[in-house]
């Protein structure tokens, strides 16, 4: 696989239909050294997700039935809003534990919407039925090969904008955007992954050789709770250090981003950069490192004026 | 006054005090063109205000009384927050209408704290009081010369950053940073200022030749409400255009910032934003415009994890 190609490809193809996302080099968070910090939560729908759904339909010869896709919340609003842009019709299954919030993103984009008890795993079965029974395509959250080469473009817009990091450190769920940053940066970097305890599923698939099915629970579990590591990233991520980290220190980051520097996320978000801040990843000295802010669709809805 | 000088000795003496915030063009809010945001609202305490207060509390041989401040909220948080990096006892008084989240900021911060009944100038009082009475240093909100020439140092940051804008629109309380902004550019890019309809002093004062007081009100009064524009400020805009944007505008665009960029900020922080989106103020075809979006610190705070 030319990765490098999939992910120009990707790139052109999207185009300004994402938006460019800020980074910033921050300082605080009770850390020896500055880190930069991409904010991919301020693209559209609120999570990185929006760059895989946007070339997943543009590279696709989309039937009249539309698209759809089995999320726990973020891939669906992107997917719901790539559809809407480009005048598609879209079936999004979502899991009662995306929670209200994200539920009322995907309505308010204008999605058909079907909230599924549960979690990931079971609408992801009935999102598949439903693509059996209509001829709908679906769009995989994380697990295809037009959605990681639109992760890709990720770190490919950082290192345009000056990346400095050797090291990048990302949450991963099903291992989408992790996946598109191994693919994108070919060893050229260092990238860690990261994952809450109580949802690794590439951890697992490493100590079992191949991915496997594990338990999803936790603060983060509506965005990375995937049962089990897509394949692609599988084979992308071999040998690459994974980096537990507990619900507390996510939630101990994602106060900090807030009181620190008012970058207010959902747990999934502040994730990587829990396992800067509890110690789980511990730099080298003199190694720079980088953290991907990659979600924002907190609940509940922050209470405005 | 030679103010770029005084503005590139700021910038020297704050150094890496202050964070460097991100600047991000973004699409959507209805606008027929991307805007530039500077996302200053990710400063230390949540608004441009650190920048003046390193300013002056570096440029001053301090007493040993310490320094005392009157604020809304903002400039108290900034100040509370350079004088315990410094080492500096600081004594800090603020209205009621400041709110639980600001004052809770300040006194996690560790400043002594008064809270006082009313509004801002009521805190702005009982702070020259104390003054008098201790020899404490006061460090004025806005109307001083190295509160200024701090809040100028923004703009300059963000033009080394590659600001683009024809126009920078800038939300107004006492002025100190749009007095900056003015003295920084010298007239290189057109600024405007927008004020809320039921707190605009500058626009009252350039009605009367002269500053003058106002009453006070409505969602950003406790970030914009000065009763009076600064005498810096007031001599650096004569001849500016001033806009003047209606509450349920800044609703709408403070919403408008969370909904499609997971920005979250206080109404304050998205006035300037509010002028350009309710039409309030139009740019002529082709006319770049930016916006700073100057204060983040919401009330309540979000609910996290």
């Amino acid at each position: 696989m030319d990765w490098k190609s999939e992910i120009e490809a990707a790139a052109a193809r999207i185009g300004h239909r994402v938006q460019a996302t800020p980074v910033v080099n921050v300082s605080g968070f009770g850390l020896d050294h500055p880190v930069e910090l991409k904010l991919e939560h301020m693209q559209h729908t609120g999570s990185f997700k929006a760059r895989g759904a946007f070339n997943a339909l543009l590279a696709s010869d989309v039937p009249a039935a539309g698209i759809v896709a089995a999320s726990g919340g973020n891939h669906g609003a992107a997917a719901a809003f790539a559809a809407h842009a480009l005048g598609i019709p879209a079936r999004v299954f979502v899991p009662e534990m995306a929670g209200p919030s994200k539920i009322g993103l995907i309505e308010r984009i204008g999605a058909e919407l079907t909230v599924v008890p549960g979690e990931y795993a079971n609408a992801l079965a009935l999102a598949q039925d439903y693509e059996c029974s209509t001829g709908a395509m679906q769009i995989h959250a994380y697990d295809a090969l037009e959605t990681v080469a639109g992760q890709g473009t990720c770190i490919r817009e950082w290192e345009q904008q000056g990346l400095q990091a050797d090291t990048v450190l990302i949450a991963v769920g099903g291992g989408g955007l992790i996946g598109g940053t191994l693919a994108w940066l070919q060893q050229a970097r260092r990238v860690v992954a990261v994952e809450p305890e109580t949802s690794c599923a590439l951890r697992a698939a490493q100590l079992a050789g191949q991915p496997v099915d594990v338990e999803v629970s936790g603060v983060a579990a509506n965005a990375l709770g995937a049962r089990r590591i897509g394949d692609i990233c599988f084979d992308l991520a071999k040998g690459i250090d994974t980096v537990l980290v507990k619900d507390d220190a996510i939630k101990t980051a994602q106060k900090a981003l807030w009181q620190e520097r008012r970058i207010l996320v959902e747990p999934a978000g502040a994730t990587a950069l829990a396992a800067l801040m509890s110690g789980s990843y511990r730099p080298e000295p003199g190694e720079r490192v980088a953290v991907l802010i990659c979600g924002g669709n907190i609940a509940p809805d922050p209470q405005l004026s």
